[in-house]
């Protein structure tokens, strides 16, 4: 028999899961010889660039042009918005020299790019007709980030897209900040399969220099938390510095309402590996599956004849714009299976003399791991169906775990009881700027973090805080990060 | 009469042209405020990301993997191979700082990634069965480039493909970076319609650290070159200080031979601007437009009925996967006419009311300038018909401008009255290190650069070298390059 070539219990430690299933299906090599930066490997590439796609198609459907902003961004600049300045300077990296050359002004690798394009807003941005004014570019970002870094989850250079958006009026922008949200929800659940919370966060965790975050949180079956896209509301915050203002319908000069919104892809992804892996590998859904159909000729592998039908069928099913691999390597057959389980393709297609001489093929799923035949006339339509059913199934799996997965707490000792294994749920005093000294006892006392308020749910606080005992006046919910 | 938006005369001053077009069209805004870094606008972005959607197909065909490598690259790697450093250093922008501190080793900004790669082929490659090992990524790179800055032709920060390759022979080596200029003929003139010859370069001019470095360049009417993709054998320069070695079938150590290939796409966006636009302003060909069809309802324009009509006729088009835009803005039909001329949209859909009635629209073709009625039933297939035939028809436009730019010179007085008009071809002693003094004269006196031998082409040469006499051994092109 075959050996296995990945069995790791996910669920006892999932953990070393995650650093164990990165190495194996070689998604990243962490060996590049500088700290916080990896290597990202074809099998994670191709399926963060079918997560941009989506991501990409949704934006464009809602009106953001695409823009490419220079990496580097002019010190005079990066400085002109105080709180933001002083948020992210201890985490910029600074090119300083060039050739032999020390530079006139120091410039910075951009750890995101408001200040970039908010220069440019100024410029382009004259009257209320070209508003709303909305953009994005695809990027990677840079932060100097002295935690522990985490292929995926935390590194230093990471890829991600950000929008920045303009409006004449708070109203506008706040509905776009939704809007925002709204469309995490439908491409993050609808086509990685992973659910979200949505939370506006709390005021000391807001980003520098907005008026208010928003952030949706994915749960890892673990329960701890993966913060997905954030979106900002940034008032006038920015505008006022960078001087982007309009001349309204009285003719009359005003500063524009900004927002920005950035889904970080590399980290999205980690949640996708997190939420579908099992014991023996990866999964992932169809849309997003590196490679969405693998082909093994079995037995007579080297057979002219099923070697032919295995191109023939790669053929064919290419050209509906499915992506497959025919495995004609010299290993047995049991072994190719749990490579390519392993590495989390959705579909495979057996094929044998014997198979080949009844027209038909095996059809192997990922999810059910099961297989059956079908007719080698009906692949096309077989590989549609059940690449649907697979992709619903995930889902289905994923939102099955995330019930249960939030527990009421009436006290600091319950929510300790329940941080790292769940989400706490519990009546606070408020999230404002004086709840701060509450969020850091919670934190102290239990490791979990306040992540905020729902946004996507309705809900109204009973009773006390939790912490303080004063009335409450929100429910707040408590997780461990990654 | 709407006015006319862009009127200049091409031909005439074809340096002012690409100046004004730039602005005129929004292709890239110039005042971003830090020398030699431009902010790329959605109308060269789409077009861009189309163009790369192409090459990189191609490459995939040829089995090259994606990988997303590090911007950074450690000092220490950067100056293993010498001639590389030596050529690069003046060049390099150095990361000395982050946050607070200052970083124990310097990074660099990637000028371009053979030192990543190659640190990291030491690692995965261990076999002979591990090659031909082929691989790639998108990515923007950075030079501190001192001579005068273009947008598109020469920035600082610019956008490209970079290929890495290891194979176990030279043969395998040199096939594959012939295989690369044939590719990049495929791809440059077959659809981005830019013809081009195709050269090794001359010894003094390669790539620091190549044996040998080839490059296309591409002619533009006025009869200047665009350096476009070039590729590099490294042979085994770089694979002995990386230790990129393999076990051969004899279970010896060897080392690799190394090639790498490098299409920048910015630059090559340049020569298509160049090549095909007119007085007029841009023209593309309809693959890579970044808009193919303009729809604009004329007269009655804010009727509802002729509104509805054209939603469909989007609908119809973007489900066959044609970009398509409804111009309804409040200017007269003349001035959207003007504007998408300049815009260079392939294919403009014409519908009023009294077309409706007949149930016809009117196209416009960009290249022919001539419109022709059309039933709406059969707009797809018309579509489509014109998108090619306008394809094809800018490729032979290119393709006659191309002829009789090349012109036998019998000495240095000859190829100065050639060259900036159009390319001198010329008997020269060698391009081996030898004829440098040779080529330096030329240039000195003429302004031209020795472009190097075709390798697309046999030549042989005959007589004497134009400049000092001895007898000739090659035929070379002479041109000013942008």
């Amino acid at each position: 028999m075959a050996e296995e070539i990945f069995n790791v219990k996910k669920d006892k430690n999932p953990s070393e899961w995650f650093t164990e299933i990165i190495k194996t299906a070689e998604l990243a090599d962490m060996r590049y010889g500088v700290k916080g930066f990896l290597v990202f490997q074809p099998w994670s590439v191709e399926s963060m660039e079918k997560m941009y796609y989506h991501l990409e198609k949704n934006l464009k459907k809602r009106g953001h042009k695409k823009y490419w902003f220079p990496t580097l961004i002019p010190e005079k600049n990066f400085k002109l918005e105080g709180k933001h300045v002083e948020g992210f300077t201890p985490e910029v990296f600074w090119v300083e020299s060039a050739g032999n050359e020390k530079l006139e002004e120091r410039l910075a690798l951009r750890p995101t790019s408001e200040t970039a394009f908010y220069s440019m807003f100024s410029t382009w941005i004259r009257s209320y007709k070209d508003l709303p004014f909305r953009t994005y570019q695809r990027a990677n970002v840079f932060r100097y980030d002295t935690k522990m870094t985490r292929p995926f989850l935390r590194s230093r250079e990471f890829h991600w897209i950000e929008t920045h958006c303009a409006f004449a009026t708070k109203k506008a922008a706040y509905e776009n900040v939704l809007d925002d949200m709204r469309s995490t929800k439908d491409v993050v659940f609808e086509v990685y399969g992973v659910p979200t919370l949505v939370f506006q966060r709390p005021q000391w965790d807001k980003f520098p220099g907005a008026d208010n975050t928003y952030g949706a949180d994915a749960i890892t079956p673990s329960g701890k938390v993966i913060q997905q896209p954030s979106t900002h509301m940034l008032g006038q915050n920015f505008s006022k510095p960078f001087n982007v203002t309009f001349t309204d319908e009285n003719e009359k000069e005003q500063h524009a309402y900004l927002t920005c919104y950035g889904p970080c892809v590399s980290r999205i992804f980690a949640s996708v590996v997190l939420t579908h892996g099992d014991d023996k590998g990866l999964r992932f859904p169809f849309e997003i599956a590196p490679l969405q159909i693998v082909i093994v000729p079995i037995l007579a592998d080297k057979e002219p004849k099923v070697l032919v039908e295995a191109e023939k069928l790669k053929e064919k099913l290419e050209e509906e714009g499915f992506s497959v691999e025919i495995d004609d390597s010299d290993k047995r057959p049991g072994e190719k299976f749990y490579y390519w389980e392993m590495k989390g393709v959705p579909i495979r297609v057996e094929l044998g003399p014997r198979d080949l001489a009844k027209k038909k093929v095996l059809l192997y799923r990922r999810d059910t791991e099961k297989k059956k035949e079908i007719a080698i006339k009906d692949i096309i339509k077989e590989v549609q169906k059940n690449g649907e059913e697979l992709s619903k199934n995930l889902k289905k799996e994923a939102n099955d775990n995330f019930k249960g997965i939030i527990k009421d707490c009436k006290s600091i000792a319950e929510v300790k009881k329940v941080v790292g294994k769940g989400i706490a749920r519990a009546n606070f005093c408020t999230c404002e700027m004086e709840g701060e000294a509450c969020a850091e006892k919670i934190e102290k006392e239990t490791g979990g973090e306040v992540r905020g308020i729902r946004i996507d749910t309705e809900e109204k606080a009973k009773g006390n805080c939790i912490v303080c005992g004063k009335k409450a006046t929100q429910v707040i919910y408590i997780a461990k990060s990654y």
